[in-house]
């Protein structure tokens, strides 16, 4: 039996989603698979649909395992839920067959960036919301998402480290809205390279601060020079927003990110 | 010459602002005071506007001191953020008279609870919000104000332990907003017992999921009797959200608490 987890989690006190020997005791995933063990009373093995960063939160990620364990819906949320500490939650449970795979059924993933613009930070959300003191031109950075949003090669944008066999991504959409003190940037891709969200939304926000002229975003871009295109933002705004696989999972969750105070 | 500073903090990290023996270098005073005498180049006494419990945060906590060290107001500010935690934050200064003091010049206190109302919580945001999952019915709370806004006897919300000369405050107002999945509460009071805020949010939810009935509310509120009143709220989703002094002094914080997102 295939089961689908849906999960929230806040990645400050994280060193990242990967269970990794060097920091035992202090990723997400040991945290996750942990109580998945304790409710189904047997090793699990899990994998996820998009990895994250130290310090980058979740509002859904993806996992799975299989087990024989015979419990409800309502007991497997509430038993793993008892057993996380209060920055992680399982938020919906589903049960899928054999075909579904956590990572390599995804469509595609969006990871948001909330961005805080205006002169004072907001001590309060430091850990939510990545805080820009310069006046950001939103135009001027929506202007970059047409030689953005396409199938190309994005080494560019790739970080030092990055194992992916290819450097060629399809950025199916990059949504940026303004609101207020906030700006959002929402980048939807099949998926991404090493560090790729990051230095994206910095190398956008330098075209938005103007320390990048619009009419340099074609050359930087096709580059392929990372050294060019200034550095990487901090992660404490970036949230693994949404993971898309295809409809007939029916994996989706049902709680929703709105603030409005 | 005496300085009064504007401060921001996450509560959530500290046992409350006032420095005590048992909690050293745990509380948020101890860092504010060690940071202004690192500027200051001497030792300095800092008095407060309103005390925060462990885990309350402050939008507007007001603070003053008396120093001969001269500095520039950018460098007062720069400086001691410099030396504070990234969970705290000096927003604004203020050259007063000595005729001021944070504490006794206090004309009004405002405690905001922050609360979200919906089955699902909100993990990303487990720190600053109060989870309800019960449907709170928000006309039957704000019947209660009617008994609550005035001066009066407010034994029924007395903290055990506090040592407060007299029962009898003033509130001077409660405002009670709900938008989306949120419900904000502002509470106005020349001064609160202990625990008074904590308790009341949480005989008014209970009023908002029907635990207390509204004929019960005047009597209950007439017993003095703590133990009929229900349960003291968490502190997580409660802020020290403003502090009115005379308006000679000029005092107020140019930030603003505006999510929506």
């Amino acid at each position: 039996m295939r089961i689908a987890l849906c999960i929230e989690y806040k990645g400050t006190q994280y060193f990242g989603w990967q269970t990794q020997k060097k920091y035992k005791n202090k990723t997400i995933q040991t945290f996750v698979d942990s109580a998945i063990e304790k409710v189904a009373n047997h090793p699990v093995k899990t994998a996820c649909g998009g990895r994250t960063d130290t310090g980058v939160h979740a509002y859904m990620q993806v996992i799975h395992f299989d087990t024989s364990s015979q419990r409800s819906n309502y007991n497997w949320l509430k038993g793993i839920n008892c057993f996380l500490p209060s920055d992680i939650i399982v938020k919906d449970i589903f049960h899928v067959d054999e075909s579904f795979h956590a990572r390599f059924s995804v469509l595609d993933r969006t990871y948001r960036y909330i961005i805080l613009n205006r002169k004072q930070p907001f001590i309060l959300f430091n850990e939510n919301f990545l805080h820009i003191e310069d006046k950001i031109n939103v135009d001027k950075i929506k202007k970059t998402i047409k030689f953005l949003e396409c199938e190309r090669d994005f080494s560019s944008f790739r970080g030092a480290g990055c194992v992916a066999m290819s450097p060629v991504k399809k950025i199916k959409s990059i949504s940026i809205k303004s609101k207020n003190d906030f700006l959002i940037i929402d980048i939807r891709a099949n998926s991404f390279l090493y560090h790729m969200v990051r230095n994206l939304v910095g190398f956008m926000l330098d075209v938005g601060r103007s320390k990048i002229k619009l009419r340099d975003v074609k050359n930087l871009i096709d580059s392929k020079d990372r050294k060019k295109l200034g550095i990487s933002v901090a992660p404490h705004g970036l949230y693994l927003y949404r993971i898309n696989y295809p409809k007939k999972y029916n994996i989706k969750t049902k709680s929703q990110f709105k603030l409005s105070i």
